[in-house]
């Protein structure tokens, strides 16, 4: 099967540690695709940056019709509900992988993630998905998604910290290593700390493998009913009065 | 004040109605700024047409830093988020300020609203917002929105059929339009059942005027820190290796 | 518009506080009338007193029956749904009101009240609105309402300390102030903190504004059917037989 | 044991018929004081008669300070937070005691209860106690309290036919009777119907015996720390200032 | 009426405490059948001591068939919802009792229990009954549960310090003490900390008890329909073709 | 890898048809051990049989020491949470698992399962596992696990006409068989209805490999800390005072 992996940021270093990662768990026949979208930014930091990442990541899906399943290798799942709509094959982002899957092998897990600010828009994944009750907490370590490239060490040292302080104080049996970035640390923290550290990357290829195996794709006939495909939306779709105004007032 | 409205499609009747609806109520010292993007899809109906629009939005957005509230005449709240991270003032979304509204003058409503294909993502962000509890039901009358501009009286009555359902099977005694296409109905509606009959557009655009009367600006200090304005984010946060891809088979 | 302000408690310079906070929010073209009952409670602090001071909140509702809409001054929305059931016009809680503000300017909210016995009612209301999922916490200063008046100074620095722990601790964003009597402490202190700190009394006025703005009124088709008006309920409505009791021993 | 048994409304004969269904139920050693207010709504439908009972509620509280436990007998468990500020033995309510007993009897239970204008307070009490997981449907005869006095037959069919869709439709196998003027039904409908059809106050009754057995009493370290008492609050807390108001215009 | 109290583990004093606690409270005509199963974990803290308890905890329930009513005297509420397919009497498990009860007199109760391993167990069960939502925290002290039984001294420190905790941090004002080894700690501890201290075996005594006196008894409509008594299940249900295998390979 | 799937009923030929279900969707790799314990019920319908099937179930996982992994193949996830107690490996309920994938392929699933008298234990489990948010309704066909075996046409028919209601009056947009002996029915029911129609032994056998592929094991830090192994529980846990009841009146 042909697996695109598309890391929504354009740090060509984590599209290379997301493939590492994707490549290191897949079956033999998968022919992983580790991709990137041509422009947005470099790293997937909150709100605005989640908005600013789709037209580069639909454009991406655009270019891969003919893929048998996706990898949304963001945590925060960008636009996962939108590229299932994209395509007929099923779509995982690796912040629900990690979720799903931490819920399957723990009796409550945490999150460790990068920045504050990203906080929110985990906690409101986690209640879209249900799975907030099986949730002990999410902790930031304040490290920037870009420093766990250029200071390893340093990031890593943080983040057993917040781990330290998820299994005594949260009461976790599970971690989940909340930014794809944290790719290739998840070993050996979970051989430091003696429970499941879990990074979604794996989760969510070896899972999105499992639901293929299974012949499972993706509903169509809910909310992910067919967007049309092979154009990039905001050349063809606009309306022939589009330039036009309701008030010219200062715009 | 100055007041930007939003219609995130681009279709100009659709902003033109809502620029209306906005007047129709706005204090008289609020400048209404009714706009839309350049491009994107013509309507907003499902996850993909959210992601698609939120380009163009950004855009809009980038345009207009000085003014003092924004509001999103999107019932899905497109980009709600991401404008909070651009904006010191307050940012509305059509859907959450009649959602907010419903819980203060009734005791459970229900939404009717156009495609169901929207109808997950309404769902979603009703349990975002914690306002679920508060909502009966949403019902789907499976007219297209671009339809309420070109057919008004036909979908009038399958909406009226649907509000009917809702109050009698659902025990709603409120409605909440799911459209800023269907600003121009809710007078009528009310009158004709009985009951209140909202619409967004005028709840976001008094209630926005409301947050800024009392004093309130967007919190910086969580999930909505400032990004970084005046740039287009795709063409300068591009990484220098971005066109690299970890992969090259078959891209 | 004629918007009645109540105080449920008894103590005037409260009522005049909160008549203070309304008229600097409150459109020129509204009538603020802030009063309160002839007599109930001084403050209302727990389950007890809010039972308590109903008796006077429904006779000052009673004596002003041609308000468009109507403000119940006490954070812990006393009466409310019974002033729905006597009023057309929208009737707004200053707990509620906050809530609702917060929740569109900020991610999480934490509110910071007095007495500590005033947490289980506030933490009801939260449930019933749907709004506990956008609460941090609830903090108690231990500061008695009536202090507020007398030791403004002294009860300030230890809301302040509550600020402190809720944005440190709970990861608020925005700070609500839970109760009336702090009417006069939410500039400063959202100046001090660089968040929103949010007043009640300010949020309900310029929100019921809001509301009638947009033309609504509250529903009568559900829980808040009219209640008959113009007479004083337990003067009219007891039954022939009322004094007897089903047993006579021990009463 | 003194048990208080208050019906808050001043219907006598609905006070008798409360007063035979306890003391049917209670243990030999319980003297029952079924007794009513001395004014205030012959009815308590919605939330006006709540609110409105109050005051002739806690009149009755504080002329029995002596007693052992408390029943308040009636279905929105009128007052029940403020009476348990009021006593130091357990006080309860009708309504959740037949909740909790339904927990413990079956699967999923529905109310079947008088007027659709009382649903939206037993949902909020439902969700107060937690137990909204365990109902399968609130559903309203629209038989006004009062004609269960006067058409008991006639009533009792309605109350049946909502019964039997209950279990049909709404996968109930346990029902609970939401109006204490119900409280002679229950033993026919149950043995019709084949399953548990509860009435509250036989409930009540016999749960508030079992946590004096169990030598429980009134938590006084939360928000139900006591209020003082004997004395009519609205006569002796009123503040000195009480007549004064913020503004005089048009009150 | 006859009272079968069961204890599912097989220590054989434990058994003794909690028929002691029983007696203590029940009514003078109530006959408890204190006893326990042939075989068994000698005590039950976590998942597989509850699996591993069911089969004794069946064969006991089937060797009474004639009882009126049945605790079940595990914390853990151990296979409460099979015996209530037994017998037509109520079943309660005295977790769930003392839940029930700490509802009805504070406003958020805690619990002290044993062991960690047994937490996830409990938030389950609070969530399947609902009221998680009144519950403030679950704490172990770490102490196995036969450790009450040789060492009770030192276990009721510990368990104090943990009460103590629940006060002060969790906001707690009940605990729930949470295993029948702790049955005769309540009183002293509920003088100590001055709030109610409630064990699970005096509840579930006398709520089943109430139960019975307000004529109810366990639902056949739904999930509890009665499974065939008088046979051992693993005699006689087992297929013809039971032994065989799917796959012989390896098992 | 050894991957252990436990029939816990005593049917054989569902033990068989569950088995080439398995082995229809393993990796070349996995070796398949089906298997079903020595003696219990035949099938697993309620809490009653639940409960008996557990003396099994755990005898079988004795057996089987040395495998990788566990399929625990009934609807109810039957005794997982002990199993996950007894292995290093994960374990996954076919319940779980397709509940998780139906997650992940659509927007609301609905479970179409055997007997009513099931619903309650699924709705709990849902309700554990978070999943309850994504599942638009649980339909009973009412017809017995074993007619599945006898009459798989009959049984058919009726299983299509709940989905049909499920998808058009429910909203669902996939559906979940609620019965292992059901899996050999998705795939012509899937292309009939037009969505995923899913089979809980599938998914699970997919996604335990996943769960392996990705290097996770079942956490030891929380609730499944490791019971003893290679000992039959009831033979050896019994306390030497085991025979002995604290109270020896009609036992």
């Amino acid at each position: 099967m042909k697996l695109l992996v598309v890391n929504p940021n354009t740090t060509a270093s984590m599209t290379a540690k997301i493939g590492r990662a994707a490549e290191a768990v897949a079956r033999a026949g998968t022919q992983i695709i580790a991709t990137q979208p041509r422009s947005g930014p470099a790293s997937i930091q909150g709100f605005h940056d989640v908005a600013n990442s789709l037209h580069g990541l639909l454009e991406v899906a655009e270019r891969h019709p003919d893929v048998d399943a996706v990898v949304v290798a963001c945590f925060d799942d960008t636009g996962v509900d939108a590229l299932r709509c994209m395509f007929d094959g099923p779509v995982i982002g690796i912040g629900e992988a990690a979720f799903h899957a931490a819920s399957m092998v723990s009796c409550r897990f945490s999150v460790v993630t990068t920045l504050s600010r990203s906080l929110p828009g985990l906690r409101d994944n986690l209640e879209r998905y249900g799975l907030s009750r099986r949730c002990a907490s999410i902790r930031a370590t304040d490290v920037p998604v870009l420093q766990l490239e250029s200071d390893g060490a340093g990031a890593e040292a943080l983040i057993a910290a917040e781990i330290g302080d998820a299994v005594e104080r949260d009461g976790a049996d599970a971690i989940v290593l909340g930014c794809a970035g944290m790719a290739d640390l998840n070993d050996r923290l979970s051989r430091r700390f003696g429970l499941p550290v879990i990074d979604g990357v794996s989760c969510a290829v070896t899972m999105v493998e499992a639901l293929v195996a299974a012949g499972l794709s993706t509903s169509k006939a809910g909310g992910y009913t067919n967007a049309a495909r092979g154009r990039l939306a905001h050349e063809q779709e606009t309306a022939p009065d589009a330039q036009g105004q309701a008030r010219s007032a200062a715009t």
